[in-house]
């Protein structure tokens, strides 16, 4: 996932004249059981078994991420959703196909590292300048990485809301281009990462327009400790030797299974997780989880006695990982239908315990997402008023004017295995798994049975910052 | 490390006539501030993080190798040691170059492992018949796995004293040999270990005399728990191809360094620890910390306001991990010293805190390690009578009768990183560190100190089991 910041504007009533937005009494009673059969059921588990094991790594584009998309649409079709359909996404895509890197010299050794999604292929070897952050690299002179690798060697801290990860993150993204500006013939990064495993962390970057793109990776924490020791001892030389990059279109599908509503079926709330992953794991938390989250939440409310008011749609992005692509193209196609996406939320920080909720909802719905948070409480959530942004998927729809949910999964861990070898199956905790599930069905059920709207409708809302 | 189980047998007295071996009391005052002095020095971190950092892995017969070697010379005169030797160290040269594997077919996706050292180079491709034991694998019907890949998935437990090593090391000293009798082109293990990372667990192996060698490795255990998965749903086909192999002869070298006795000089008390790592991490746990215990702690001895009476010797032993070959030029090199060698103990199992104490010593000598084991009782360790086990390069020296000392350190989460990438300096404790150096160097101390003897002499002993 890639994590989005919101811009307090977001939260700013959109329209104080609406009617107030209730949930029927009727409705919350039955969440009750809901909730209780949700904490019951294994199908979360069931699906992301299945996604991890029989499918495994799935990066955009690969032979893996068409296998993913049948696989979506039989296990919605298993899973008894009442629509099932795809909706293309075209990206270009970027393969990794070796890489490699070792220290030269008197102190010659091995590096564990990863490319950057998006970095060009070639063998470069050179001296290493080691910035602390991102500031350093920035301060240095123009011209005074000429022929040199650039080495950015800040580690983000762990925390429960991710909010280490932006400092991280914005290496990744911004650090190449910096670099190759000051002269620099290639770069590297630690990861962005909390762990201390020699599993480096992937993750998509960018050039800037008119530069010539060079190698980029990202070392393993230990294997940056190391850079780290070595060059306060002296000059370093490192040879990295990537063999990666862009070749052509792909076009994959958003997967997508509807639970049809029983008086108001073109009115959806929407769940969303992303079906890609990166290459390096199986992508179990990130986010073969959320899909496995999200489908079960949506079966379960699908078995309740009656159908709910509204449809709950859950949508399985293509191609997160490179750009929002499928975020992207959902809401390019139903732009004209954003007054319709009642309520959008997306499962994409891995498979922890749910501890907080909350809408983008204006004043007249703040009362239902009052209601809703009780509703959740037993599952240990409290409501937190003015919190929250919309998961990365959903931000292309917010900017178009739909409101959004919050469910703040604990990402504490998160980041020991985000974009690695590492993220597979048994880093997920199945007893978490239900209590996300049970949160998520809750919250659907009363989105689809709530009476009055939660603030989306067309038009440009502030964009959210990143 | 190999670890070696004793037997029962090794402890039994040897000279019931011998005079009883005493500490005198002012050696014993004098190891209080030793002890102090040690916990306070942190030499030994200095020492590991120079090993693991500037040769990093070193592999035995590598160029790293002979890096080490001349580290390790450097190292003990830097340290003040008054005797600083080589002895020659001549084995086969193994060599990994490149290792990869994938599932193939409906489910197709990469697998993590890694060779086996001592497996041959080769590219196989079939399916797989997975055994949950090696008495499973025993047990398979002769011309069972023609054309097949055995996959041995036994899980060993964690434990303290490293007990559940034994069965998963002979699955992979055995397992290979045993698939070949049963028709196997090739073997697979579940690492190992006790993490749950992407970073599999390699050690030797051996093949049987008259069976052709087929290519063995192990896969990390994430990737043991997905290939049972996929078994457990039908045929699986794996794709294995591994470039490595035997590749000539080489010399090492065992470094030694050597603090004179006072009055006994030619008699020694042995500290061992091994200079070569496998060649996936650095090397760190395994055994760079044992380097630095041992070199630290005979240099505190070394700094006491006098010599002690015997002579302090550390050995740093060449090529530990493919079958104790410097260990073995050692017992083959000093065989007619045995008597002179009053104890012997190697710190091979990692960098985790002393917990235990004991020796070999007859009944003669009863007095004297329950008087080491009451100065070293201030660390939180206790005499342990009955227990332990020489350290696995005195093995060759016991077995010609040669006194050894258990000190044992806690290994709950040794096999977390034995002899995989992840075996860094990051998992180091610095102050776990300083309570190994001050164990060893009190019981350095005072086993060099002690009037009279500790049971070496001449001649066969039992062979410890394994």
């Amino acid at each position: 996932m890639r994590l989005a910041l919101l811009a307090a504007a977001l939260l700013v009533p959109l329209a104080a004249a609406a009617a107030e937005t209730r949930i029927p009494d009727r409705a919350l009673e039955q969440a009750a059981s809901l909730r209780e059969r949700a904490l019951a059921d294994d199908t979360a588990w069931q699906v992301t078994e299945s996604l991890t094991t029989e499918i495994g790594p799935r990066i955009a584009g690969s032979e893996a991420d068409a296998r993913a998309v049948a696989w979506a649409v039989a296990k919605f079709r298993e899973l008894g959703f009442d629509k099932v359909w795809t909706e293309p996404v075209t990206f270009p895509k970027w393969e990794r196909r070796s890489e490699s890197a070792a220290v030269v010299g008197n102190n010659a050794q091995p590096l564990a590292l990863t490319a950057l999604g998006g970095s060009p292929g070639g063998t470069v070897e050179a001296e290493i300048v080691r910035f602390p952050d991102l500031a350093a690299l920035e301060a240095a002179p123009e011209g005074s990485l000429a022929g040199r690798i650039a080495f950015v060697d800040y580690q983000m801290p762990a925390s429960r809301d991710g909010s280490g990860y932006g400092p991280g993150s914005a290496i990744r993204s911004r650090g190449p281009s910096l670099a190759i500006r000051k002269g620099a013939i290639g770069f590297l990064m630690r990861s962005a990462g909390t762990d201390n495993h020699r599993v480096p962390h992937t993750g998509i970057t960018r050039f800037d327009e008119g530069l010539t793109p060079v190698p980029s990776a990202a070392l393993s924490i230990p294997d940056a400790d190391q850079l780290a020791r070595l060059a306060a001892r002296g000059p370093v030389k490192v040879r990295m030797a990537l063999d990666c990059g862009w070749d052509g279109e792909y076009t994959s599908q958003n997967v997508i299974g509807e639970i049809t509503g029983r008086s108001r079926p073109k009115e959806v709330v929407l769940l969303g997780a992303h079906l890609d992953s990166w290459d390096l794991g199986t992508g179990a938390i990130d986010d073969a989880s959320g899909i496995g989250i999200t489908m079960a939440a949506a079966r379960l409310v699908g078995q309740m006695p009656k159908r709910p008011a509204r449809s709950i749609r859950v949508v399985a992005y293509a191609n997160e990982e490179q750009g929002l692509l499928g975020g992207r193209a959902y809401a390019e196609k139903h732009a004209g239908e954003i007054a319709l996406h009642q309520l959008s939320a997306e499962s994409d920080f891995g498979a922890g315990r749910i501890y907080a909720f909350n809408t983008s909802g204006p004043e007249h719905a703040q009362a239902a997402t009052r209601q809703i948070a009780e509703a959740l409480a037993p599952l240990g959530i409290v409501h937190a008023p003015g919190e929250g942004s919309p998961g990365p998927d959903i931000i292309p729809l917010s900017a178009k004017g739909a409101a959004w949910a919050w469910l703040a999964q604990d990402g504490t861990d998160y980041f020991n295995l985000h974009h690695t070898a590492d993220d597979t199956l048994d880093k997920v905790d199945p007893e978490a798994l239900k209590q996300n599930v049970a949160t998520w069905a809750v919250f659907a059920w009363l989105a689809a049975e709530a009476e009055g709207d939660f603030g989306s409708r067309p038009g440009p809302m502030p964009k959210p910052g990143n």
